[in-house]
């Protein structure tokens, strides 16, 4: 049984100004809790009877203090999300880092990313693709928003998030930069490359000037029909796809 | 001033069933309402007072009574979504149509798709590379559900959805069929088709086995990283983007 200040505190870190203050986020989602505890990165589980049973045994790193048992009811009290899952977890917010060096290695750069769901869906495919880091500026939706974590898919355990305004970011990188944009050079005229930083901007706005005009490359999926513009994570998706396979 | 009676009706369009039994449907957003106005399928407006006067003229195929000023409230009263926006218009389903032939043209076809995200990002995948016709298996989640709506960012005014048997599909339609599968060849492999049917299978389990048996093609996204999977969609606008640029 949950006591109200429990309930009260996991309700909490659906606002980033409590995942802030308690340095906490939460994941929802059999296989997101799943691949989040293998990863040894859990502070605490709740989840349904039913689904701690089917998980066996669980990881040496978590102890039985650290897992709580709750009803779908309670369970539903807890979540974000408009359909509940089994199980939810609580982990740390890691401590905010800069983006580090960057030769030899490829990154993605976010600009002003809004949509949480967007946000999750790039790391997941930084993730499929190898992509070992995701360099958000300041004004990208929190990448411990619940619906964040959820687009996710566990992802959020493998590739690194850092911080960092993207201009200042490109006049020391070091590496060439390939910017999304709706009029460069089309993507079928690119090969793949071994280093550099992928940039994609914001949903409706794309780049700023300031970006676009320090990036060696600006990349272009031609557009062969009609609609105005391509989902960010599908553009990313495409890019990342024609640069690195 | 909204009637309780058309307050009913357009709420009751959240839901499959009343779509069907009122043949009609509801887009929300700016920019979409605005692309559906233009392409002349509107058959309702909603719309706040100050959104109407951004808009000057409407089309000539609206007439007067066919718009209705609402305050912002009303507006969150009929919404589907929880951050409702300034204008909401309803429109026809059109009756449901076959795939038609298929000789000569890109189709994409889709088998389970869940998602209503998914299946709008989709739709709006195909508008970019100009696919003029997206054929559903009948358990894909319905087209006209307001978040699949929501996500084709107007593209459901241009693109043909049509609904069909994936399996029995590929029986009669006479020209190749590109599978989206983890187990095939690599991307890297194909080159830009002139015709074919572009197949993606179910967000958990692909496609079925009686599908990848009758496509002529099996085509991967080499996974390079360690994410399980990619997003339906992102993975729909990787393949699309390597078979026709």
């Amino acid at each position: 049984m949950l006591s109200k200040a429990q309930i009260k505190h996991i309700q909490s870190l659906q606002h980033k100004k409590y995942r802030q203050k308690y340095r906490q986020y939460m994941a929802e989602g059999d296989k997101i809790v799943q691949e989040l505890l293998q990863a040894g990165l859990v502070q605490q589980v709740y989840a349904t009877a039913d689904w701690l049973e089917e998980q066996g045994p669980l990881p040496a790193t978590i102890t039985a203090a650290q897992v709580h048992v709750v009803t779908p009811q309670e369970l539903r009290q807890l979540s974000a999300l408009t359909t509940p899952n089994r199980a939810m977890a609580l982990l740390p917010v890691p401590p905010a880092k800069e983006p580090g060096d960057l030769g030899g290695t490829i990154s993605l750069a976010l600009e002003t990313i809004q949509d949480p769901g967007n946000l999750g869906t790039i790391i997941r495919i930084a993730d499929w693709f190898g992509i070992p880091q995701v360099i958000c500026s300041p004004d990208c939706v929190d990448a411990y928003n619940p619906k964040t974590i959820q687009a996710t898919m566990g992802s959020i355990a493998r590739v690194r998030v850092t911080e960092c305004d993207i201009s200042t970011l490109l006049q020391q990188a070091g590496v060439p930069a390939y910017a999304a944009t709706l009029h460069g050079r089309s993507i079928a005229e690119f090969s793949t490359i071994q280093e550099g930083i992928i940039l994609i901007g914001n949903e409706s706005r794309g780049l700023s000037t300031a970006v676009l005009e320090r990036s060696a490359h600006r990349i272009t999926i031609p557009r062969l029909g009609s609609a105005e513009s391509l989902n960010a994570a599908v553009a990313t998706g495409i890019i990342c796809s024609k640069l690195l396979i």
